[in-house]
């Protein structure tokens, strides 16, 4: 049976970036099967009706780069300095495990979709129970092992990602929902001869890569000492830069960085919300748009943002990048949207399925009501959603033409169980001295 | 009959920022009488109980800039050059009349208690009407009409909010809970003869002067030109920086400049939110959090800040201000808990009222439920409250000793009549063409 969504405003996010108010999307099965005004009604007279109520209806949106499970640790460790060193990895090292990233994961997928988010990129430790989590929501993912320099929370010897990938990537290649990667942490944390394992990986099975690129300063200043380039430039020279990389972050990229990323095709996501509270600067945004780049918006994990929806990243988009460059015309509502929707779609490879409201794509859609009182007036739906909205606003999510979010709760997974798990884990958290 | 609120941890933002864990507050009449932990239940059995559930009971934040009724024109112009001249000024000149001032007062009010504010600093014309609004709702306010070199919306004769202002603050002298005021505009709108009046007024009846200071670029460069003085150099040099004053912005300002503010006491409104967004720059927040300036947080109206709400500023001063300085440690959240709250009341020179939760002090207080997704895990309540928490997670608020927001619902205003007021507004303002 077919359902059919009325009495909202359609921000399509197409190519023309077509609005149609009181507008109707219709699903049947798993796409989204026709789009248009009122006057479609009378043709799905058999469909199931979701009542919009004069809501916003956009595109789900995708958050390019988060370490979902690490919600467990939110609210440690905020305005410490050298954190990565001095708490991250030791937290990880002594406390993460397949029960902590399971059940965290479970707290951070229901977390995104009540915030609007349909799909995301994770990399972490023990990514199958990311993925078991994910597949019981029912939410769309691209998944990638970590794979770094030393003993990691999933393997007593560096690099042991790379053998756990192999296994991750075959058991989920044919998954509908997720797609399986693997995840070097960053150029600093791999040698290059494993960046080069992972690049065979990534061409055997043709599945994307996630990493950490140019998000520290000392990363920056360290390449250009040691082989004379960029940390982008670097990369490019063993191969790594193509379609399959998705890149986080990038703050420290010059120019001629910018153009190897357009050539190469690279997708990116724009961490803005996290890389302002971590103090490391932000990544030439505007000028990435610009160049056409592929970006997206991520929130990073929930240790570093703290809050896992990209509705709270939109804000930052504009107040950060008009800030910065001291313009406030810079990046309207519309192209910020674009960011969280068709942007990061892009910066997946994953925009012939997602990332607009059109015929023939997956059913992944977002109802943003507008009864609340931080909603009115609305004058410019790009503005309202941009600056006013918060996650709280989020009413309903489809994914994949499934309903997992209706007035504004999970209707997927057992919240209360949910929760129980992650009190849990927060005590032993708790009684632990880093 | 005294009201106990039990259940919640206490942050009292008093001189050594205690934190009580499962405390308890007891109010009665308009102040709070006892602070402590659960064993001061068996003192007070005859209270009326509030039971926090494991929430976070803070001081009421205080919003020390805004233009409340300006919501009405919320989502329209962003991202459009030369606002205030194309934009602003013509809707104003054209659409703003009493009726338009008191529903907009009404709904801001509304949204700023749903958001925990319980204090807050407006300028705007036909104050009365603000006022009118603010006391029927309950709230605290300091109210100022403005004062500009042009025929306003309140007068068709230059600087006509002078005469209103002599009438608006003898009307409100006595009131408990809003402090009436003057507003002239800013510097570059008001020539040394009317600030003098200004002053005039203001030492006449003791009541503050609120203003627009060191905004823009142009108006710096302008006073440099002109006067060889910074804007806050030239308003010194007039006799216009004193206690009284609570100027809002203070964006381009020098060294010298922040030792004069020092000296004069003057409070200060950083509007960080409006001021990125705007393109225009940020105050040096850091730099006057050291002086010890009287810094507290403003929104702005809702057509430069969108929500009038004070915690989606508290996580963009950190991020702000972290990213421009690149150091994460600067601005601790606990910091930034106090620029909401006694920072606040110490620019409104109300500190010995409201501002922190402690014995004799105004009973200002809110509830900020732990429940909702976002909300967890908590192991830092300021950072939980910086940088998790939306004003969806408000639960309860309490205004000198009333309850007016409870289950995140208003209770003293009737809110079908203020969004219907708000869409009849949203009608007249859609079929005007600026």
């Amino acid at each position: 049976m077919s359902i059919l969504i009325k009495n909202v405003n359609v921000i399509t996010m197409n190519k023309n970036k077509d609005i149609i108010e009181d507008g109707v999307v219709v699903v049947e099965d798993n796409l989204i099967v026709d789009v248009g005004d009122r006057s479609l009604i009378s043709k799905y007279l058999d469909s199931e009706i979701i009542d919009g109520e004069d809501g916003i209806l956009i595109p789900g949106m995708v958050n390019a780069h988060t370490h979902a499970s690490m919600v467990v640790f939110r609210s440690l460790g905020d305005d410490v300095s050298d954190r990565l060193q001095k708490y991250i990895f030791p937290l990880e090292k002594n406390l993460v495990d397949k029960q902590l990233v399971y059940a965290g994961a479970k707290y951070a997928v229901a977390e995104m979709l009540l915030g609007g988010v349909t799909t995301f990129a994770d990399m972490y430790y023990f990514e199958d129970e990311v993925a078991k989590a994910v597949q019981e929501a029912g939410m769309r993912a691209v998944l990638g092992e970590t794979v770094v320099n030393f003993p990691a929370p999933d393997s007593n010897e560096p690099y042991g990602g790379l053998e756990y990938s192999k296994w991750f990537v075959e058991k989920w290649k044919e998954s509908e929902l997720i797609t399986p990667a693997i995840a070097p942490h960053a150029p600093y944390t791999n040698s290059e001869e494993s960046l080069k394992k992972v690049l065979e990986i990534s061409e055997k099975y043709d599945v994307p890569i996630l990493m950490h690129v140019a998000e520290m300063k000392y990363e920056f200043e360290e390449y250009v000492k040691k082989y004379d380039m960029t940390p982008t430039a670097y990369l490019d020279s063993i191969g790594m830069l193509n379609k399959r990389l998705i890149g986080a972050h990038f703050i420290h990229v010059t120019d001629e960085d910018l153009k190897i990323l357009k050539m190469r095709e690279v997708g990116i996501s724009h961490n803005v919300g996290a890389n302002s509270k971590g103090g490391k600067g932000t990544a030439p945004a505007v000028e990435m748009y610009k160049y056409g780049l592929k970006i997206g918006l991520g929130t990073d994990g929930a240790m570093s943002g703290n809050t896992l929806d990209i509705m709270t990243q939109m804000a930052l988009v504009g107040k950060v990048h008009k800030l910065v460059n001291e313009d406030r015309t810079l990046f309207p509502a519309s192209e910020i949207l674009e960011m969280a929707t068709m942007g990061g779609a892009r910066a997946l490879s994953m925009d012939a399925e997602i990332g607009s409201i059109e015929i023939g794509k997956k059913a992944d859609l977002v109802i943003v009501e507008t009864k609340s009182i931080n909603m009115q007036p609305v004058y410019d739906y790009y503005s309202v959603l941009v600056y006013s909205a918060n996650p709280s606003n989020v009413d309903t999510v489809m994914v994949n033409g499934k309903i997992l979010v209706k007035n504004k709760s999970i209707k997927s997974l057992d919240m209360s169980d949910v929760t129980y798990q992650l009190r849990e884990i927060k005590e032993k958290i708790q009684n632990f001295n880093v």
